[in-house]
């Protein structure tokens, strides 16, 4: 039986998943870290949390032998955790998600809806022609679960894949795999183009006018990574001048999306307010029920977060 | 060497991608069917053409030895062919585009890209949920080789893939398979319906009222089949009870749809022009030159249409 403290925004959603399940023994499900009763402190033996709740009193539980984060990552958990306790994240419930995101742009942009929707509302019968994805090529940058994810979709589209990454390991799902130093041959003559690349030293304005420069006027522009991926005023002025199709837009330096930005007007930006692959406790919770059960049975956790490294 | 005529409204494209092919000598490419010279009725062997132009005239042609249909079927040719000669129809490049068709719609739905769009334009940050496509299930009207390629993509989106047709093949793709008899309970708890079935006497109104409420309200449903297929004013009962979430319709009885037809503005009918699958000269030719080596070759020819069977 563990003692299971829940911390998280959606504590109250979990709490009702997880209430009555065998095992687990849920003595606070808290949604916010003000005020924790020092009883819970010292017989929790389990977290469920949101890494930026749990980092400020992490230090308190004196008895924990487990934490499971509600985010892939755990950043503001890494120097604060002690060594000794295995800490685990969420995976593989983004690229689901991130490959619905990029192929419902991609589609959208080559069946042309928005203009089928302003045809309706003429009562045109005029017929546009709609491109295929079969047989276009996308990049992508960033092969790591996601990215794999979204090559192996479109290449049951009959698409043709570039990977883009610091390193590279082979895929079925990769064609051709270019490193950070071969960028412009990776751009050149792209049909799309999706970043899903983490932010770091390498990455910061990786996307820059050059970039732009090399992709085709038709391609498709997706961000899905971090928003300091991209020299945003390099982007802004490719889409003014139509050397770009379409930029969508999930993550920004700023979130949320200054008011004053120049992309919520941009006709050819579309902006989707960092949605494209979210942390649902459902799925969160049949990741911690998994592990849950290995936990119990004493053998090694899913998705565990290596403490030196960070990731 | 094969003495080509070319009839059909893409004549010029059609002359434009076959021109100075090897063993192929056009004598004519017309756009329509009216003062065809007698030269041209005797010397051509080879016909590409559209079938509603060929069949007022075919019988004059005195040495043709094969037919190339610019459309899957040849249905005007049927009764007027000379059954000595063979009739090819168009296969293979129907699916790829009705494949991209169908997710576009429902991708664009669970990604909730209207909503999207209307947020952007008060530049606000809310946060839609989004549902994924992934476990959800898809039913498909018609498992022939259209059907398919939508059923391996619904299968490569992680969805449960619901078959309804007359004959039932055993397919990889299908996880279960309905008859005609069993319409309901093949309706019953589908998040997506699409019809990809032909006309026939069984197919006639085929998805009623019936069909409809068997449906649950979030369901979406797409009619790239026949017009026929659908009983109109029980669908459009449905939109207006908001009894469906949305309907996207490609096919009508009457094309194009009328000016007076409800459809046009509901809000939840998404009307698309008969595009879903063209024929594209492109592919065509393709089909075309596979088809000419064959028939140099002496081997049988793809996509061969039984004259008898009609199909």
């Amino acid at each position: 039986m563990i003692n299971l403290t829940i911390l998280s925004g959606d504590a109250n959603e979990y709490f009702t998943q997880l209430d009555g399940k065998a095992g687990i023994n849920i003595i606070a499900a808290l949604e916010n870290n003000q005020e924790i009763d020092d009883d819970i402190f010292t017989k929790t033996t389990v977290i469920l949390a949101n890494p930026d709740l749990l980092a400020p009193v992490v230090y308190r539980f004196t008895h924990l032998k487990w934490v499971q984060s509600t985010w892939a990552g755990a950043k503001p958990l890494i120097d604060v955790m002690p060594r000794s306790i295995p800490l685990t994240g969420i995976k593989g419930v983004f690229g689901v998600q991130m490959r619905e995101y990029v192929f419902a742009y991609l589609l959208h942009f080559s069946r042309q809806i928005d203009k089928m929707t302003s045809l309706q509302k003429e009562k045109n019968w005029l017929q546009p022609t709609c491109s295929t994805l079969a047989g276009q090529t996308i990049g992508i940058m960033g092969t790591g679960a996601i990215g794999i994810e979204v090559a192996k979709m479109a290449k049951a589209f009959g698409m043709k894949v570039r990977g883009f990454a610091t390193t590279q390991k082979p895929s079925p799902f990769l064609d051709e795999q270019y490193t950070l130093k071969e960028k412009l041959a990776f751009c050149e003559g792209l049909d799309a183009l999706v970043c899903l690349l983490p932010h770091t030293a390498h990455t910061e304005n990786i996307i820059d006018a050059e970039c732009m420069s090399a992709l085709p006027e038709h391609a498709v522009f997706i961000n899905a990574g971090r928003g300091q991926c991209v020299d945003i005023s390099a982007l802004e002025s490719a889409l003014t001048a139509h050397k770009l199709r379409a930029a969508v837009l999930d993550v920004f330096v700023d979130e949320p999306l200054p008011q004053n930005s120049l992309l919520w007007t941009l006709p050819n930006a579309h902006i989707t307010q960092h949605t494209a692959a979210v942390s649902r406790p459902k799925d969160i919770v049949d990741i911690f029920l998994e592990n849950h059960e290995r936990f119990c049975q004493n053998t090694a956790l899913n998705y565990q977060i290596d403490l030196t490294k960070g990731y």
